[in-house]
């Protein structure tokens, strides 16, 4: 399972050091060096996946399955007011490391760290609009 | 499974318009009307949860189980660079709907709509000081 060069796999494997917060059969937490915020987490598949993308079904169901969890602990240790998940798949959507991965990013209030730049375009959409553009993305689903 | 008032709940329900994406039995998939860039799509699930901290891991295992599948239509519909996956919670996160959702977002490139605000912080802690942050989470792992 273990893709070579990947430090993810190096990390889960014990031959790089990390902060581990939870391991169990499937993922790996451990905490993202940058802290963003304070208890800023990883969570990772332990089977090698690039992103979500290439990501089984099954992998993806055993990942999200621990979040709860691990979002209550973060949040039990430190009451941050929030969190943010995240997780970002190819570099155009700043993917650093290609080894599947989940930010879990505690919020403690503005100028913490963290903020999204998020543009709305509502009104360059009609409601035909959406339809059409709902109708042929679930036309790709397979 | 319905709250009252919820309005992801009316919308599985078909009781208010949304621009469908996907739909099975444990999960909901729609146009976010903000449209932060094109094909943005919220997905949710049929059972009514506040957000990821109330979560029960069966839920949030179905929800996660389908994100692969319809990432992948997106894509292939719409062939963008990447993909942000987001899931915001409680106001402090940028919460605004408390159903849980996960935002999946294309991107096609810089000023795109969307990108984040990110400080590191890895001057800040040390090696000893993340050891000690990661053992106060994992106290807390229930
Ligand atoms: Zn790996
Ligand atoms: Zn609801």
């Amino acid at each position: 399972m273990e893709e070579k060069d990947c430090i993810f796999c190096k990390i889960i494997a014990g031959e790089l050091p990390s902060a581990k917060v939870y391991e169990d059969e499937h993922v790996y937490a451990f905490l993202d060096i940058s802290q963003v915020t304070k208890g800023h987490t990883l969570v990772i598949p332990k089977t090698h996946t690039k992103n979500i993308f290439e990501t089984p079904p099954e992998v993806a169901k055993h990942l999200f399955e621990r979040i709860p969890t691990i979002a209550n602990a973060i949040r039990d240790a430190y009451q941050p007011l929030g969190m943010n998940l995240l997780n970002n798949n190819e570099r155009a959507a700043e993917q650093s490391v290609f080894h599947l991965h989940l930010h879990l990013i505690p919020r403690y209030g503005k100028g913490d760290g963290y903020s999204p730049n998020w543009h709305t375009h509502e009104n360059d959409y009609t409601q035909d609009d959406l339809q059409k553009i709902a109708k042929e993305i679930n036309l790709q689903i397979k």
